[in-house]
């Protein structure tokens, strides 16, 4: 039997050549999978991504993180989660819980974390973010020299024309719900052509979008993700396809 | 003979294992193989990760970006390095240039990219950055649910506490020359205890610390970066050794 230990293994966002030869070693490793999904039974990008590399016989876990309202109930369903891992580490297993992207940024694996003990030993492998995999897909600068770069999860409470005041790169994650009161900032800062906005990134309904002034708010696919270059964005333009 | 492409690939901060199947891949495919350095002769932890997957007889090619006060200077070292790469792009070669940590972020590669044409095609392949990197290395969050996430390169003029204050999570590089100034505006936002600063990450010199009160700005390595967590760091410490 294995001794028990925790990985938190990012496998980028969707490409199976973006996961790091770190990543393909831990996967070898694992005796149990675990696979976070928003909804019950959605089917996991991730395990298409680590499938052909985990041992045979391995077990899959699916663990739900449904997006509730209220908090408490939230901190339940991670509660319920984390004492099925622990359940299986205590009883020696290597277990393993793959992130779309990278873990450690906006991933529920850190909601595992806060219930562990420090005992058990936790290794943490990081995974291409969306945002890095969108900059490099269009050979778009993130930050360069001494500027700032500011990652930025849009609500119905961000200020957004301070959130665009506050750095020189700004990428805007969860646009769609957001995406007059965005459009409404970039503009009243003089901002509205120094944007690329794109949904869907990477996959075959992929939209890329310089141009937001036509486009209605009911319009916007869920996954949709606007990076701001205070700097502009025309110089690089030539670069994307 | 091969066709012209440029390649843009992040190998990561120093572990070879950091490296994607992307990554690999190109390397492959590499008849020249770009090696930025600050100063002439330095060496190339880059090249060290890469020249296993390196096709036989691939040419190297250090080009130097050296840290000049004059901008004009910079820039005349930036198209001289452009020209020696479009020449080989010219004659029909695949060049790849190597990139510490991503390519995107805060990278070298940028300032060719900038003199391309557009009509060469370029491909760029995301690494992980040197804080994402430190993150997962210490089991330490950078960014959940609804927070935001800053990069911020420190130099003389920062606003140190309009940065601490515009972000829930502040990566500061380049901490070393403005340490006092930081540790300043940490004390004055009352932060003093939210944040952990790593010098040479990963290496065998690396230094972990949490307490900043009684370091000196001239003992701290050039390469050290601090991260702020304004909602506390103490419940991550568990897994951090």
């Amino acid at each position: 039997m294995s001794t028990a230990k925790f990985y938190g293994i990012g496998v980028g966002v969707g490409d199976p050549e973006m996961l790091t030869l770190k990543a393909i070693r831990a996967f070898k490793e694992l005796d149990v999978v675990v696979l976070p999904e928003a909804k019950k039974a959605e089917g996991s990008t991730a395990y298409e991504i680590a499938r052909e590399y985990l041992k045979e016989g391995a077990e899959t876990l699916f663990v739900e993180f449904p997006m509730l309202k209220s908090v408490e109930a939230r901190k339940e369903f991670r509660k319920r989660n984390a004492d099925m891992i622990v359940e299986h580490l205590k009883a020696g297993k290597k277990v393993g819980f793959l992130t779309i992207g990278d873990p450690m940024t906006y991933s529920t694996y850190v909601y595992i974390l806060e219930y562990l003990d420090g005992v058990i030993p936790v290794e943490t492998i990081p995974g291409i973010s969306s945002f890095s995999d969108m900059s490099s897909r269009f050979n778009l600068p993130l930050v360069m020299g001494e500027e700032s770069l500011k990652v930025v999860s849009l609500n119905g409470e961000t200020d957004i024309v301070g959130e665009i005041n506050s750095a020189d790169n700004i990428v805007f994650m969860k646009v769609s719900r957001n995406f007059d009161k965005l459009r409404a900032g970039l503009e009243a800062t003089g901002n509205l052509e120094n944007i690329i906005m794109v949904s869907n990134c990477g996959k075959e309904t992929q939209e890329i979008n310089f141009d937001l002034t036509k486009m209605e708010e009911e319009d916007i696919p869920y996954f949709t993700t606007l990076i701001l270059k205070k700097g502009g964005i025309n110089q690089w333009k030539k670069f994307i396809s």
